[in-house]
């Protein structure tokens, strides 16, 4: 099948762009589209090359290419638009409702706003990875008191990446705490976890994805044997169960939907505003 | 001055409406907002809810609120437009016009294909977020040669949160080596980073913000006086220039700027799509 070009732009990271882009092509399973990512066209000069750029890619092309775009300023989106291609810009499509409900004219540029803001949570984003990294499988324990969250789930059931998201994306301070075999033999929880039971959230994975997992780290291993994945997934999960540790199953969902997920469920208050485009 | 209300909906994790509605109010510098986002509405009970909710809490309000969402399922959108409020959805907007270049319907539900490039990537993401945390700080040096790219700079410049948000975000493996004043007074690379010199990339920040940071990490110690921070700094900017080290300054970006960055710069292909909504 031939597949269209798509360009994802914006005079930022066009992080934005690419993200919701992506959402938009998936709802055309059918369809192949071949991607590219164009951060930063962030002058007139840059515009022009970039339209130039396309149309000279696209000069042969069967299908007409798409651009989905996030350009705040009016002069390069107007730029943008002289390609020969579908723009769809995220802005455009937008700003007018909102400025006719707010009865204002938008400021059409990278709002100043947001760097102030991110200057701000800056700090709380530092803070919360610096925690996050010391108290990374059970590293320290000394500061849980601190601690916003405590992730606990058996090794390879996706704590530290978890644990990091919540720190960058939150800036939440999230410490992970691995529970070993002797863990589940005992009755009650591990000793450096007991005090704070309301802060713990629990991860599983069902044992067929652990036992992939684990075999790419140490193949061959008791650890990565079928039977000990089997073993540990149903000991964890009793455990949850019994102390009512509440538990997220991560085995079909991504590192963000985790994230969020805990956030929801654990009902946490973010500390850093999502402020990307 | 009233704020209006503005809520970012989802049937996912809302992060794309987060983010961008912020993007969108930022446009509007002289209106105050107050925003609440609401992941997982993803069925037609949960959407009445949502529905019931804002027209409650809105039934006094001044101004009327708005509805930035990325809803998919058209039957929870239909819902959701029945809201005493201006409903932006980001979907809606653009679909149409997508739908007739391609002639033909969208899936009009979460995209299946998502979950399997996430299960996908997943791995990759993993493993780079284990060489990041190994390699941070210096930690281990050995495995250089399989590292994607290698950040130098000093004490506190935001070695750790680019690496840690290259390997999440991008799944790249990014280690990261803190270059100490014995370092800046040799007039060659420091020995575990020297045969590597073309993964190398610096981080510099102002001094006045440096010494900020470490102030609050040592307060009163030499390291963190500003004296100690402008050397540092002006010694590490003569060495990126002297060995040809392409250099970023951070002072006044975000750590989301710092990466995309870094990989437009340094020119690295991405092994994780960006795929969340």
């Amino acid at each position: 099948m031939t597949s269209r070009n798509v360009y994802f732009l914006s005079n930022r990271t066009a992080i934005t762009a690419e993200t919701f882009g992506q959402s938009l092509l998936a709802q055309f399973p059918n369809a192949k589209f071949s991607v590219v990512t164009m951060p930063y066209i962030d002058s007139i000069q840059k515009a022009e090359g970039i339209v130039k750029r396309i149309n000279q890619e696209n000069s042969q092309a069967v299908l007409k290419p798409m651009i989905i775009s996030t350009l705040a300023d009016e002069s390069i989106s107007q730029i943008i638009h002289q390609a020969d291609a579908l723009v769809l810009d995220l802005f455009q499509r937008i700003l007018p409702d909102m400025e006719r409900l707010l009865n204002q004219h938008s400021a059409h540029q990278t709002g100043l706003s947001h760097r102030i803001s991110n200057q701000l949570s800056y700090e709380s984003r530092i803070d919360a990875i610096d925690f996050s990294m010391i108290h990374d499988d059970g590293g320290t324990t000394r500061f849980y008191d601190k601690a916003d969250i405590i992730i606990v789930g058996v090794s390879r059931s996706g704590k530290t990446p978890t644990c990091l998201y919540l720190a960058l994306q939150f800036g939440l301070k999230a410490a992970n705490y691995p529970i070993t075999e002797e863990d589940m033999l005992s009755e009650s929880l591990p000793k450096p976890i007991k005090a704070y039971q309301n802060k713990l959230f629990g991860l599983t994975t069902n044992a067929k994805r652990l036992f992939h997992i684990r075999q790419q780290r140490l193949p061959q291993s008791r650890y990565a044997s079928m039977e000990q994945c089997h073993k540990e997934i149903q000991a964890v999960e009793k455990m949850f169960r019994q102390l009512n540790v509440p538990c997220l199953d991560t085995t079909a969902i991504s590192i963000e939907e985790i994230a969020t997920t805990i956030v929801e469920l654990a009902g946490l208050k973010r500390k850093h505003k999502l402020l990307t485009r």
